[in-house]
C-alpha cells in the first residue's frame, strides 16, 4: 500500500519536542523530512535521558526517520543553503524564532511564493514559554493532587499536542495548496494549545457560568466514578466507570452490588447517574477499598478478567518496559531498531495502524553531503570548499 | 482565503473526548463534519461540567462547529440511514466498537469501496481503556509528585493527542485517496498513543540501556533546571532554564549571578551544562527560594519583565478565566459565542492561526431533517414517516 504521505517533502528547523514531534509524525506517515541543525547541533542535542555513550535518547527518539543536515546557520552562506533547501522542499516547520530575518516567511517566500510555513511560538504575542510554564498558567497543576499546592504534570502534553496540531495543519495546508496553488504561513502558540484545550473541556465556561473552579480531587475522576485502590501486595490500580454498564460490572465482579446500591439511599443520590456516583464517591470507595486491600494484583486481575470492569494497574516506567507486553514487539506498535550512537532499542511507529516500521534517527549532519547534492545539485568540489570554509560539519558525514 | 479543509466531508459517530476532538479539529479547519448520535444522545451527553440549564459544557465545547444528526441507531432503519450518510460522505471517524457489524469497514465499504475509516480502540488488542487507565499503565502517575504514590494527571493528554492523531491520519488518508483512489481503514489504540509517546521521549530506552527509571521529582524538571517557588504573597511561580542564555538571565534578573556560579565549585558540577544544573538543583533552589519569598508576584513580574527569564505564575482555572488576558477576546484564539442551551461563553478556535472563528455546537439532533434531505435527497414525507416510526427524534428538529 502506498504510504499516506508519499511524495510530501518537508524541512524542519527545530529543537526540543513540539516541532520535532510534528516532523517525526509526518516522516512516520511516509513524508521525506529533513531536519536542519546548526553545526554541533541545536540546544536539544544533549537533552536527558542519555545513552551510556552520551548520545541523547530523547533527541534520537524524537527525530526518527528524518534526514539530518547541519550547517553553520550563523553565517550568510549557511543561511543561504538552508533557505535554498526550504524553497526546494516548499514546506518549512520550525519552532525557532523566525518572525524576522532570513527564516521569516517574508524572506523565504521571495524564493518560493507558494511556500507553506508552520511556525511555533511560546505565546500568541511572541513571549517565550515552554510546556511547564504554560501548564502552570492553565490551571491543571493546581487541580492535580490532593490539595491546592501545584503538582506539575510530567508528560509534556502541550508539546505533544502542539506537534500533532502542526502535523494536522501542515497536511491540511498542503491539501489547500494542491487545490488552489496558495501557500501561506500558519502560526501555533504553545500556550494557545493549552488555553484552547481547557476551554474545549468545558472548564472555562464552568467558571464563566457557574463561578465554579474544578477542585483538586486526588486520583478521583471529576463528574464520574473513578479512583485508585491499593492491593494487598502493595500495588495500586485505577478503577473507573463512565457508563452504567461499567458501573454494574464493578458490583458484579466484586460481589458488592447490593451494598453499593444501598449507597444511593444512604447518600440520597441516583446511583444510576454518573453525577450521583461522583457525589457519593467517598462512600463508594469506603465499600470497595477493603475488597482490593484483601487481594493481590494477580487476584484482582483474575476477578476482573472478562468482567467488563474498566481498570488498570499502575506501573512505573521500569515495570512498563520489563513486564508489559504492550510495551514490547508483541505489540505491532513496537519494533527493535539499531540506533546509531545508542544501540539496539525498542522504537515506536506511528500509533495509526497499519504503520510503516520505525526508522532510526540519522546522526547529526549525517545526510548533509547527500542532501546538498540531491536537492541543490551541488557539485562535490563546492561541498568540499564549504566544508573547508567551516560551513559544513568537519567530520566526513 | 480558502479554509484549509474546504470541501472535506466527514461523518463522526463518537462519544467523550478523542474522536470528538478529532472531528472538531477538522471542522475548525473548514471541513463539514456531521456527528451522528443515538436518540437521546450518546453516553457523553450529560458529562460534567454542566451549565445551569443542565446542558453539558463538555459536550457543547467538544462538538463545536459540527452538524448533529440523531437516529435510532439500535434499529435496522437507523443503521441503514447512518450507513448511507457515511457512504455519501466517504469518511468516517469513530471511537465506538465497530470491528464487527453494520459499522465495520467490511460492511460499510460494500457501499463505498474507497471509504476512509478511522477507528479508535482502547488497546491494540481490543481491550477497553480510557485516558486514566492508560496513564496508570505508562508510568507518568508514579513519576509525578513528590514520591512513588501515583498522582493522576488531570489533563486527559492521551485523549487529546489521540484526537489530533486522528485528524492527522484522516487528512493524510484523504490525500492518498485523492492521488491513488484508495481508501482504507486506519485504527488508533488510545494506549498505543501513550506507549509511543513514552518511547518517543526516551524513557523506554533509558530503562532498556541504563536500567534507569525516571524518578518522581516533585515540580522539578528532569535533566535541566526548573522548579516552582513561593512568593511573599502566597503565589507560586514556575521558573526554568533550558538554555544557557535562560540560565544567565535568572542570575542577572535576581542579582544572584555570583552566588549561583559558586555552586559549580560547591557541588563539583559544570554550571554551564544543563545536566550539571540538574544535579545541583537543590543547591540552586536554596539560593533562589529566599529571593522569591521576599517578593510579591507583582514584584517578581516586574523584575523578570524583558529579562529573558523563562517563568510563569501558577493559576487555577478561576484565576485563568478572570485575570489572564490570554484567556479572553484580547487573544485572537478566543471569541464569544452564543451556545444554544448554554448561553454566551468564551470559545476557542483552532490554535492554528489564522483560524476560522469558533461556531457553536448544534443541539443534539438539530440538523437531522436538513441533513437527510440534503445528503440522501430524502423527501419530507419519508422524514415524517421515520419520525412517526421512532427512528428520528420526536421533537421538531
Amino acid at each position: 500500500m502506498t504510504p499516506l504521505l508519499e511524495g510530501l517533502r518537508v524541512v524542519e528547523v527545530s529543537a526540543f519536542v513540539a516541532a520535532p514531534i510534528g516532523g517525526m509524525t509526518l516522516a512516520q506517515l511516509g513524508a521525506e523530512v529533513i531536519r536542519i541543525d546548526p553545526l554541533g547541533g541545536n540546544i536539544d542535542i544533549g537533552r536527558w535521558p542519555l545513552a551510556p555513550s552520551g548520545t541523547s535518547l530523547y533527541w534520537t527518539a524524537l527525530n526518527k526517520g528524518k534526514r539530518s543536515v547541519s550547517l553553520a546557520l550563523n553565517t550568510p552562506e549557511g543561511q543561504e543553503i538552508a533557505a535554498a533547501l526550504i524553497a526546494e522542499a516548499g514546506i518549512l516547520i520550525t519552532n525557532l524564532p523566525a518572525e524576522k530575518g532570513w527564516m521569516s516567511y517574508a524572506e523565504l517566500s521571495k524564493r518560493r511564493p507558494d511556500l507553506i510555513m508552520l511556525r511555533v511560538t511560546g505565546t500568541h504575542d511572541g513571549a517565550n514559554a515552554i510546556d511547564y510554564t504554560v501548564n502552570a498558567a492553565v490551571g491543571f497543576p493546581i487541580a492535580t493532587g490532593e490539595d491546592e499546592r501545584p503538582v506539575n504534570h510530567v508528560m509534556p502534553g502541550w508539546d505533544v499536542a502542539a506537534g500533532l496540531y502542526l502535523a494536522t495543519g501542515l497536511i491540511a495546508a498542503e491539501r489547500r495548496r494542491a487545490r488552489t496553488g496558495a501557500g501561506g504561513e500558519i502560526t501555533l502558540a504553545l500556550s494557545d494549545v493549552a488555553y484552547a484545550t481547557v476551554a474545549n473541556l468545558g472548564y472555562v465556561a464552568d467558571v464563566q457560568l457557574n463561578g465554579h473552579v474544578r477542585p483538586p480531587l486526588g486520583n478521583a475522576i471529576y463528574g464520574a466514578f473513578g479512583r485508585d485502590f491499593q492491593t494487598s501486595d502493595g500495588r495500586r490500580v485505577m478503577v473507573a466507570a463512565i457508563s452504567n454498564r461499567q458501573w454494574r460490572a464493578i458490583g458484579k465482579a466484586t460481589g458488592l452490588t447490593e451494598r453499593l446500591a444501598l449507597i444511593g439511599q444512604v447518600m440520597d443520590v441516583d446511583m444510576e447517574d454518573e453525577g450521583g456516583r461522583y457525589t457519593a464517591r467517598d462512600a463508594i470507595c469506603a465499600v470497595l477499598a477493603p475488597w482490593f486491600a484483601a487481594r493481590t494484583l494477580a487476584e484482582v486481575r483474575k476477578a476482573f478478567e472478562g468482567s467488563g470492569v474498566l481498570w488498570g494497574a499502575y506501573q512505573d516506567f521500569g515495570q512498563m518496559v520489563r513486564e508489559d507486553p504492550r510495551c514490547s514487539t508483541a505489540n505491532p506498535l513496537f519494533h527493535e531498531i539499531e540506533q546509531p550512537g545508542v544501540g539496539r532499542v525498542l522504537a515506536a511507529s506511528a500509533p495509526l495502524q497499519p504503520a510503516l516500521p520505525p526508522r532510526p534517527a540519522s546522526p547529526l549532519g549525517a545526510d548533509t553531503d547527500a542532501v546538498l547534492a540531491e536537492r541543490l545539485s551541488m557539485p562535490a568540489e563546492r561541498i568540499a570548499a564549504l566544508r573547508e570554509a567551516g560551513i559544513l560539519p568537519r567530520s566526513a558525514a
